[in-house]
């Protein structure tokens, strides 16, 4: 059973260690890493359905990962990416499609957001760093911090859009605000920014108000699909991936609703190369409802609204570089967070977090920005110049 | 029937004037441009099928324009994007259907650009400036001259694909080999270029020569699903067009089996902000089989074949001021034009020259630059500061 479970992700330098004393490797040589199996019934519920069960059992602490960790994701990544055909594949299509869930409707939406959102948001200042982006950075130098890559992303987007003192601004799914804030602060822009989180929100209107910005950031605990005036300008980052490919002409349809004739827009959200649906395993227990879209998928939101896209860029690699940083800060305070919840949820989100930088290692995630503007827009940027000004 | 053609456009402020003195006007108000309709017969035709007959009337003389050409032509645009219902719209609708042509098999790829690109060298020369490049040029600043811009364009698309020297480069579809030339030349790279044009592979040999290259580029005389070997760079400037959407795939084909694992490539194409078939009088009269796909379209060459789109450049604006320069250019070589064709292809390439300007400033056609590589390559650029450094 371990043989063909191994060999469904490419045969990877992986060893089984179970709790007999048996051993199983992958390929021949010095493992990556090996995977301790507690008991029968655990090797059982991994052979069965590894998609699901390798995070519920590592979660358990049923199975124990010795070695490089982060490595073992990626050749498991990069072995599922092969097309294999035997019945473990098969089974875990069959698996993906009998656990669909339901979509993004309005009370969906709401739900998925607080399931992950909400959970505290002491806990996410413990490894975001102090912009609380919790969105791929820009790296524009390897010696870049985090901070300062969270930062630049937000300069990077205020570029990309041209941003420009007095106009106003929409930002859909805020986040924390750091975009906001960031854009109010440094472009003396008015924004107004949405959010279905209720943590998120209330977090941002304290910061707002501390900085006293509260007159010129607006905070609004609402869906995007209710977003309503004029703006010179639309942002939304890290929100695509919560709204459902079943909603981007819909959301396509409310960005052509509130962009002024020659305003610009700019989409940041995790993409892949094709579609493919959500990890199960992540779906369950870290980002219900949440996908990914292909750049064709992307196209549903502009393609019939009367947009052109003008610039995409995918910088996949600086999201490894981000989880790199998140992971390490994340494991510095894992003390912190097993006093807050439980030791299961670190071990839950450690995985989490070594799997989707492995994801972005691979290239079985991207990350892209999507500049728009309306097709008749003639006043777009020339060049992309303005980006790269010192 | 003219107020119902005009209103299918929009009822833009355009004037018919009738041989026997009738004036109908669009809006009211000074019109933009007047057009002179010579006979009963004429008038007929254009009513009945006006995307297809303006330009045979106009070709033919049948039909004179008195005002500004140009923007009469990017009103009829604008007017015909607008969502109107009538037997107009539907009769072009179902006229577009029953003329759809064959399809670019190897046989009908060779003839379609046969009928385009060797119509003679000495023509093009006329109008393209030194270069030869029939494709969108890249004008820095507003002052760049048109052999500057298309430069530009040669440097934007090797920095692009990170061109460094001794590297082994593939160029599907190289016209009169500028690109390549420049390439070998500037960057001391290797060259295989492929095209299917007799006269343009001519062109493109005896300039090798001239340049003392010969031994770096080879210009090679075939269709792009022959091209064989491996290369560090794959690039492709304005073939897409004539490929096919039904080719996609095997477009994707072809580069997965010639691009190295760490090879960058780079596609450059007018594109559409969704798909519309070709303008039927341009398919006929012009570019048989030519079609500019839409991004999602596009998406069909990388999604199936492993690889991953990491930045999109939309450049429309830069066509529209090419155009200008070879529409200014065209004019002035009008009376030599007329001594090799006659004064009917004159007008027909007049026509064509301003109608392809106004369907750029119009947003009715777009312009992509897509850089792609392996979807498991992580030597790609980190960012894209490289491409805009002095």
């Amino acid at each position: 059973m371990l043989r063909a479970l191994l060999h469904a992700f490419g045969d990877p330098p992986i060893q089984f260690a179970l709790w007999n004393g048996d051993r199983v490797m992958g390929a021949p040589g010095d493992p990556v890493a090996t995977l301790h199996i507690s008991d029968r019934r655990s090797l059982a519920r991994l052979c069965m359905d590894p998609d699901m069960e390798f995070g519920e059992l590592y979660s358990a602490g049923r199975v124990e990962v010795e070695g490089d960790f982060g490595r073992m994701i990626e050749l498991l990544y990069q072995g599922s990416a092969r097309p294999v055909r035997n019945s473990v594949a098969i089974a875990r299509r069959v698996a993906h499609w009998m656990h669909r869930r339901p979509s993004n409707t309005m009370d969906g939406s709401r739900e998925n957001i607080h399931h992950h959102y909400d959970i505290g948001n002491e806990f996410y200042a413990l490894w975001l760093g102090s912009t609380m982006a919790y969105t791929c950075a820009y790296f524009p130098t390897p010696e870049t911090t985090l901070d300062e890559a969270q930062f630049a992303k937000f300069e990077h987007v205020c570029r990309k859009v041209q941003l420009r003192a007095g106009e106003h601004v929409v930002d859909a799914g805020c986040g924390w605000g750091g975009l906001a804030l960031y854009m109010a602060r440094k472009h003396g822009v008015k924004v107004t920014a949405f959010n279905i989180s209720r943590e998120q929100i209330a977090y941002a209107r304290e910061r707002a108000q501390a900085e006293g910005l509260s007159n010129v950031v607006q905070f609004v605990e609402d869906d995007y699909r209710n977003i309503a005036g004029q703006y010179d300008k639309f942002v939304s980052v890290g929100m695509l991936e919560h709204v459902g490919v079943e909603n981007y002409p819909g959301l396509g349809e409310v960005i052509r609703g509130c962009l002024k004739p020659d305003g610009l827009g700019l989409i940041h959200t995790i993409g892949r190369n094709r579609w493919k649906p959500m990890h199960r395993w992540i779906d369950r227990r870290i980002f219900p409802g949440a996908n990914p879209p292909s750049l064709a998928q992307m196209m549903d939101i502009f393609e019939d609204n009367d947009f052109s896209v003008l610039d995409v860029e995918n910088i996949r690699l600086h999201y490894a570089k981000t989880l790199d940083w998140w992971w390490e800060l994340y494991e510095r305070s894992a003390d912190r967070v097993q006093a807050m919840f439980d030791e299961s949820f670190v071990r839950m989100w450690r995985l989490y977090l070594l799997g989707s930088r492995a994801a972005f290692t691979t290239g079985e995630m991207q990350l892209f920005q999507v500049v728009f503007a309306r097709a008749a827009n003639n006043q777009i940027p020339w060049t992309r110049q303005h980006v790269y000004q010192p």
